[in-house]
């Protein structure tokens, strides 16, 4: 498989762009491999997380901290790692400065003449786009947020494989909620007992998102786990997006502890069928908007849902094709999309998620688990 | 007490700055109570987590995503909240428009003579400084992030009392730590009942770095927990720094699981030592390499240590004052320091850490657990 820094060539001659300037962290993962441990928030000892640059003759740099270097094996061997001092005990703070020498000694060979850089204006910070100005005034910057995103909507099959991972992930989470989930535990004791499978199934820490919520806070559709106890007869939401190796899986059910109302059971299997109506519906050249408006039409009866029929997940866990009553745009081969009604209703919500793969005639379900209340 | 933003006072006249516009997460919060999840990293539905924005009359805003609420409470209440659309299942994403509408306006009585603006290059996105300078050509920008982190060095209160808070919650951590350490058990098995303990206590999720290891890995001083299994004899180093409400813990101990050999027990008693040597130095008018250097002296015999001394908490986990070789900062009342000497030899490693405030005749240490192997 080639590098995915090629797939920059259709930006370049669309945009006229001689270089590339690549900073927001979504985009230096997509197209170099590297992500920064996002779940500590930023260091103390960079200017940014990385850059990406790719000079005018396509040489491809990728500059980080070097106290930053844990995953440098997952990094695309065509790319060139260069490094800045960001911290050391014995000696002044530096990191600044140095990385601003480094970043202008790669831009050394951009040429004299009118230079085009791509760039991402609201993750480029001002330091780094004066510094290249200044030493540079014949670059100009072009801004190519929407292009860069919009190459990731179709994902790679190694892209695939990461989601399939996240998922099996999500798939672990869930039979752990129906395991650990008992009256008497709060909601963050369950949580920490199904965070606990997941992290061992994955042999490390994994960063996730969860609504995890029990009783009437499952009528607001989730919300972190919290000091709220499981009582007999509530139902558990539990929706589980854990990041694996910087790529989301996103999967949700709703279980009750104990048994089921008449009508709980009722809404229950309208999801259900609504789940399976979209799933059923999925392949390319339909509308995102029209699976949107499916799920919509199922379960209007049941008062409907205030929120998306869907998105798109990846390097981000929330991304297009947006299922959504706008979104016209077609499903083609590739694209990932959770799945995930919902009803909310007499004091309590039932929402139900797969995360699909579209292929050439239809859909795969990633996500394995039995949805079972 | 009065509210922090009124310490912008002094930049103000030292710089000669006429308003502000503070973009890094950690001066938002500094200044107006106000820090996103970053657990999860950054959302795909805003330009930046906050921008804090003073205008030249001294009213001040925090402009924040729709979708990011949830500390509304914890808002200083003199700071007006101004939001902008971010995500609406039912319109196309229109976030970056409005953020930039919203930022223009909040920018409008500026007057038009020339504007000192102070900024922060590092945090400031290209996006909103080009977006300010094109409407308000009037405009100049100032650095001024050294000093706003020069004020968070001397901690008011109201800190002390969060950081008291989050190394409380590091004390539960370590007796979790004792609690739980078994052989047959890996680093994240152990990891995962330490981290429930002190999200059970903290009643939430807590955002935590930890290293947490055992055996060999010790040598290394640290690392993320991994299936490395607990054996009967081994060292577990347990470095453990919690961020509650916003604000950073971080201790140390080290402890062997079963009997520790004649030289561990010496060596562990030498950094204790080494410890106490450090916290009966401390004092305002020190300087923060005069302790750096106690400590290394008293080691220099079981071949001291290759990191640093200590380090400021507060906000970040580590920022001034650092306790270094090259650092003649002198110490003042109320800052808040990490002291952490090891010992790093015959392939283990122990360290062992307490959190200290500076009084006007000494210090008080904030983590109360005991120390032991």
């Amino acid at each position: 498989m080639k590098p995915r820094i090629y797939k920059l060539a259709t930006i370049k001659i669309s945009k006229h762009i001689d270089a590339f300037l690549i900073t927001s962290s979504t985009s230096v993962k997509y197209l170099c491999g590297y992500f920064y441990n996002f779940e500590i928030g930023a260091s103390p000892f960079q200017v940014i997380p990385a850059v990406l640059f790719v000079d005018s003759s396509e040489k491809t740099c990728l500059l980080i901290a070097d106290n930053e270097t844990d995953q440098l094996s997952e990094i695309d061997t065509h790319i060139t790692i260069c490094q800045y001092t960001s911290y050391s005990y014995n000696k002044p703070l530096n990191f600044s400065t140095d990385f601003h020498l480094k970043l202008i000694d790669l831009c050394k060979n951009l040429g004299s003449g009118k230079i085009r850089i791509g760039i991402e204006p609201n993750s480029l910070p001002q330091s780094i786009a004066n510094s290249v100005y200044n030493h540079y005034p014949n670059v100009e910057f072009t801004d190519i947020t929407n292009d860069l995103s919009g190459l990731r909507i179709i994902k790679d099959d190694d892209e695939i494989e990461c989601i399939r991972a996240s998922t099996h992930l999500c798939d672990i989470g869930q039979e752990a909620v129906f395991k650990y989930a008992k009256p008497g535990i709060s909601e963050l004791e369950h949580f920490t007992l199904v965070r606990g499978d997941m992290d061992l199934a994955a042999g490390k820490r994994v960063p996730m998102m969860a609504d995890l919520v029990c009783g009437a806070r499952t009528f607001d559709g989730g919300g972190n786990p919290s000091a709220n106890v499981i009582k007999s007869g509530d139902l558990v939401l539990s929706d589980l997006t854990p990041c694996l190796n910087d790529y989301w899986g996103d999967t949700c059910n709703t279980m009750v502890v104990g048994k089921p109302t008449l009508q709980q059971t009722e809404h229950f299997k309208l999801v259900q069928e609504t789940l399976q109506i979209a799933i059923s519906a999925i392949r390319p050249g339909i509308h995102a908007n029209t699976i949107d408006q499916l799920m919509r039409k199922n379960l209007a009866s049941a008062g409907g849902f205030g929120h998306h029929g869907g998105h798109g997940v990846g390097i981000h866990y929330h991304e297009e094709p947006r299922i959504v009553p706008y979104n016209e745009m077609k499903l083609q081969p590739n694209m990932v999309i959770s799945i995930e009604p919902g009803i909310y209703t007499n004091g309590y919500g039932i929402r139900l998620e797969h995360i699909v793969v579209v292929t050439q005639t239809g859909c795969e379900v990633l996500s394995k688990f039995i949805h079972r209340l």
